[in-house]
């Protein structure tokens, strides 16, 4: 865990007071910098010592093959892997022949800051090399949002000596790093070695360009650099190009007080199709754009573009310093995800490391795109066009597991499943509901009627194709979906996953709605209305399991028969389970990874009452062991539905906190996106009680002790709805959008029009008894309470 | 599918009456000669052409890396692969320096024939070489039964032409031999390139050892070989030696009508710790005893070995040759496979292949033990010893999956588990009943009190401790064994599967009842009266699922629930389907197979009425695809005793000839001995109606149409019971032993004594409607009725 001693707590900033090398690894993944295209790891700018270097592009993968002892049928022959490209950060130091390292010498000052405002990382050091010359350095570098292939770097060097100093300056792109082995966790990615071969190399003054591709999935990429120095009078600049390596290089001595400064623009574009020439082109171009806008300008549209984000997707806390801050450094990391990914993947890691092979999962819709829908709904739109044009590959995989429509992958990049172990990836079907369930609710909260009319209806009726097609009808005409694995990964291949069959059933009807809706675009799909109908019946037909004698919701058919995992006997070190026990112990026993029918609870709250609610969530409880980063969220929503508004705090604090802390201690591989999404979840449909069926958005704010204060912003119809919690009243306010909402508070509906404000009072929560969780797995109390 | 006109119908032999390339690779199987040593397929002595050379030693393996994808806790990291060994059987010829190979010059005749009596191998050819020299080589290799580390071939050439024929007689050891490219099907072994290193060779005269180690697995192996060259005068002879080759040659010119005979004694052996020179003195003194014998002796021992057997194993079936041809064959193979495999496993394919690594599965216990118990009583046991010598493996597993008692695996040659998935492995409980099953018919069927009291008592108290934890009381103190895999292949993880839950009962109550007869073994396994009685009340509490609205037993408790496969849509190339279809879809399906529930009725039948047998067989059967050879013969034996008669006898025959007649097409990898064990069960259980629940030998014969008498023969309780069965009574008769008998037949009890003979009427069989198969799998009709 990291302690804020080194981050300390700040509303708007993360600022790293010293240099640690300990904690390396995970600053690499806090403070790395992305706008959902471009990522880049927070390594230093000298290159080393580092964890992990990373730089990568959306969708710039390579294949490799996928071995199996025992093979079967079905099983996906290769894999994807995101590559960390060529390396354009670096800028190495040498002061008299001293490389500046911080190995060396003597650091006399290392602070790093990521502004959520601003968008930059900065760093600031005083050091003294171990010829005893003392240097301060200083660098700032950001990857716009606003140009989408550049990112830039402003790098200063001052002597503070008394004598002068001969510096050299070395800017550079690296391609084929040395990485570091790979660890036999099965959530570390594999390494691919030195997978770029060089294809064209070009430099002109202080420019360079490499072009480079991959040897299996081909792909071609080129990376640009260009320079400003400036700040002296009399130094040398000398550009060189190898076909992995291309560097400009400033040399001078420093007068003592004299400072150079550099500015390193980068441009970054790839593309399967398009020609050297014309990659390289495209690059050179960004670099055109970079340059016009200059330092200034680029820092000046970034400020801009987070202006506007931040106006609209903030979520303040008051009461809670660090959980103000956990959640804003959340909300940041998830729109520098997606701002920019147009019609790409949106990794579970984002662009901050190369865990789980840089694949995206089940995750970005149910947990990510909840936020961007809500704060950059363009964003949600661009990765759910994404999954369109992957329409392709999921019609095809469907048609190899015997089924109909679309069967969309566990885990990829490029659209093809990428799962080796089928029992917690393909038939993991649940992916397809939340696929379109995601596009439900951002038309619902759009109303973007293009969107609808085409990825929307494609999206939902293969889907509903495949739900027709993966259930069937008993003698007693329920319509059973048997044999598939719902959230929780601590169960696999179960029949009627309650989650799986209620977001199935919301699939199938939705699908219905939108075809009547559209009769003519849902026609050349090859929709009638016999298969309109055999949707709604198999959703009207559809089990849901209810135990009868525990007055529960089993998580699957049989869930409820089985031993309850023994808790007691389960060391601590031995978390996460999965890493100490076999599949087939946790598949057949009563333990939960994460929250699968309470995930059911937040997403289909609709389908359960109030008391099966209170119910199964307390029979939950004593069963998750939250081994999953998607789960400390999900348990935070519905805890505040149903009365344990403390113990909601503690779940919103471990899923705001998950990497600032480094709660799952993998915070090396990359930032739990989808936890990082939750913490808004958690604040948003938690405290303020935000749930989105059927289209109508309603809330039930409920403040937990210790916080006075919530206040929220929420992108809707065109308006922006702000809704501010107190203790004991809400009140909700509309700019923008010349619309009225039509909402509910506390179940009670009322209308709200443009610059309009209403002030609601908020009902007293009834005492409940808290739930326990398995021994040792409870959260940390965030304000105990005796 | 092989047809008779190359193999015709003989009562006691198998004759290949031309040479058919296209047959090659199941001819090598068919011709396979082995004592459960030392395996050696029929390849041609001259080496080529081969489909799969191969030569094995029991338990001789080689370690390789399992590669996984995605990694998980409990998986095995290293597989182990049955590797061909130093190659003895090679004899080449020159013909006037013309190489002797059947794909050039002209095969005037060519037939080889399996002598089921003499356990020979011989071979006639008559040859005319591009040359136009006539030459009439003829062969008879043996592996002995009696000297258990030897082999030995008898090779003759002769020349037919009216000129003098200058002939090289080249017999060699060959390591290392090139083997043919493996291909993709999941149950073809693995090739292990290059698997041996040469540790130490040696010739003197004619006589040659070679002394190999494997690289990973650290086993050590020699093979000697010796010649005896007559016939002709005037020969020259030389040997040579290299690290992967040793070559006697024998030189002359053979004048017409002249003969040149070379006997070439082989002798094996391995050993995990002795050392070289120890183990070059065992092939030695091997040898040794193998030149004392003389090539007259060895066939004679051989032949008298084979009468002694057949005696006691014969099984006669009047009415339809091929069958009767068939199951000596079968009879004759599984002799082979566990002869003299003497405390080592006896593998899916004995030694006849490599096919699936050459690891022993539950295949032994469960088909082939059966038929060794009632014909080789020491062969069953010291195959059980082998289970007792791996406990410790077998423990340690248990311990890893965080069970007690021991767990054994489900593929191995070693003791360690050798499956890299676990769904239908490690969850495949039901090998651990099994093996206590096959160590409580032993005991009862021989009266061994000696390994009752060692090796079953052990072997039961571990397993019982196993179902003990695995297992548990749900709230109604019912017991379950949830998410385990039963016998069928295409369902898994499923909860209470019957048949497992029936043989862990049986498990667990022979368990107590053997600790209660031996108190101090048990108390010094730390058995005490509160661990018996924990088995009894489980195994008393064990639930039995029975689906009340279909009136039938369910394989697993969710089976009944699930769609039933379609097979009108299934296009008959799609079998096996495992190789066509996702195990996701085939295991949430119902679709079985092999035997599952239907082999629970067989082993386990008095826990069924008649009537629940009558209805569950007619249930299953139009389920059942049989995918697997381990399921004709289950499903011959519970038709006959339902009453199917005809349709047993058409599965018995297609257990019987699954090889002669390549069924499965994959004879080339190995014989399919549980299937060959099978064909004797289904007419010993089958027609014989023999079963021996709880101990006691009970009969119920009943004949189909066609057959006019079948008599068999079983060893039990140091007695020979032979049963001769007609159509409307059976003849029990009763020779050596000097005890009294307690019998049934066909429900009513009848002692019979030493060299006593009963006669006693059949009940005639009510007339059954035949069951549906699914489309397209309904066995070959040996009788067809209008």
């Amino acid at each position: 865990m990291i302690s804020d001693t080194v981050f300390p707590v700040e509303p708007w900033v993360l600022r790293e007071t010293r240099f640690d090398p300990e904690l390396l690894s995970q600053s690499e993944s806090m403070f790395a910098l992305s706008n959902g295209h471009i990522g880049m790891r927070g390594n230093l700018d000298e290159g080393e010592p580092h964890a992990l270097p990373g730089t990568y592009l959306n969708g710039f993968y390579e294949r490799r093959p996928l071995p199996y002892a025992e093979a079967g049928y079905g099983y996906p022959e290769d894999g994807q892997t995101l590559i960390n490209i060529t390396n354009g950060k670096l800028l190495r130091l040498l002061v008299d022949d001293e490389p500046f390292d911080l190995r060396y010498g003597e650091v006399c000052s290392h602070e790093r800051v990521l502004d959520l405002r601003a968008g930059t990382l900065t760093r600031d050091v005083e050091w003294i090399a171990p010829t005893h010359r003392r240097v301060h350095v200083q660098s700032t570098r950001l990857v716009s949002l606003t140009q989408r292939a550049v990112a830039a770097i402003r790098y200063s060097v001052e002597a503070l000596d008394d004598k002068p100093i001969r510096v050299v300056v070395q800017s550079e792109l690296v391609t084929n790093e040395q990485l570091p082995d790979v660890e036999g966790d099965p959530r570390v990615a594999s390494v691919v070695a030195n997978p770029l071969k060089a294809e064209h190399q070009v430099q002109h003054n202080l420019a360079a360009v490499l072009v480079h591709s991959t040897k299996e999935s081909g792909l071609r990429m080129a990376a640009a650099m260009d320079h400003h120095v400036s700040g002296v009078e009399d130094y040398a600049t000398h550009t060189e190009i190898y076909p992995d390596l291309a560097r400009m290089s400033v040399t001078l001595v420093l007068q003592p007080g004299e400072r150079l400064e550099v500015v390193k623009y980068l441009s970054y574009g790839w593309s399967s199709l398009r020609s050297v020439p014309a990659v390289r082109d495209q690059v050179a171009a960004a670099l055109t754009g970079a340059k016009h806008a200059g330092w200034e300008g680029l820092v000046r549209e970034q400020r801009e573009f987070l202006d506007d984000f931040w106006d609209g997707a903030d979520v303040e806390v008051d009461g809670d310093a660090e959980l103000q801050q956990a959640v804003r450094f959340a909300i940041f990391h998830v729109m520098q995800a997606g701002a920019r990914a147009e019609r790409r993947p949106i990794p579970a890691k984002g662009l901050t490391g190369n865990g789980y092979d840089g694949h995206c999962f089940w995750d970005t819709e149910t947990f990510v795109l909840p936020v961007l829908t809500y704060t950059i709904p363009h964003a949600a739109a661009d990765e759910l066009r994404w999954r369109c044009y992957t329409m392709d590959q999921a019609t095809m995989r469907a048609r190899q597991l015997g089924l109909r429509g679309a069967a969309f992958p566990w885990r990829t990049i490029h659209g093809e499943e990428c799962s080796a172990y089928w029992p917690a990836s393909t038939a993991s079907f649940h992916i397809n509901a939340d696929i379109a369930d995601a596009a439900v609710r951002y038309v619902n909260a759009t109303g973007d009627g293009d969107f609808e009319r085409t990825a929307a209806l494609q999206l939902l009726v293969e889907t509903a194709r495949l739900w027709r097609s993966l259930g069937h009808h008993d003698t007693n005409g329920r319509f059973r979906i048997d044999g598939v694995t719902g959230p929780d990964e601590y169960s696999a291949v179960a029949d009627n996953n309650v989650f799986t069959n209620l977001m199935a059933r919301r699939n199938m009807l939705a699908a219905a709605e939108v075809c009547a809706r559209h009769p003519e675009e849902a026609h050349e799909l090859g929709v009638d209305v016999e298969e309109t109908a055999g949707w709604r019946d198999a959703a009207n037909d559809m089990v849901i399991p209810y135990d009868e004698h525990l007055h529960v919701h089993p998580q699957d058919e049989a869930f409820t028969s089985h031993a309850v995992w023994d808790f007691e006997a389960t060391p601590q070190d031995h978390y996460p389970l999965l890493l100490h026990y076999p599949y087939f112990d946790l598949y057949r026993k009563q333990v939960v990874k994460q929250a699968d029918l309470v995930l059911a609870m937040q997403l289909c709250g609709d389908a359960f009452t109030p008391e099966q609610k209170r119910r199964n969530f307390d029979y939950y409880e004593p069963l998750t062991v939250r081994d999953s980063s998607l789960s400390a969220s999900t348990q935070a929503v519905m805890a505040a539905e149903v009365g344990h508004l403390d113990l909601a705090l503690d779940y919103a604090a471990e899923a705001a906190l998950v990497d600032l802390r480094d709660l799952k201690h993998n915070t090396r591989d990359g930032l739990h996106m989808a936890s990082l999404a939750g913490a808004w979840s958690a604040l948003v449909c938690g405290f303020g009680g935000m749930r989105d069926h059927s289209g109508r958005l309603t809330f039930a704010p409920r403040l937990p002790g210790g916080l006075s204060r919530l206040r929220f912003n929420l992108l809707y119809r065109g308006a922006r709805l702000r809704v501010e919690v107190h203790p004991d009243e809400a009140t909700y306010s509309l700019t923008d959008g010349g619309t009225t909402l039509h909402l509910m508070h506390h179940g009670e509906a009322f209308e709200l029009t443009e610059h309009e404000s209403l002030t609601l009072p908020i009902p007293p929560t009834p005492p409940q008894p808290r739930p326990r969780q398995p021994a040792g797995r409870e959260p940390l109390r965030r304000h105990p309470t005796a």
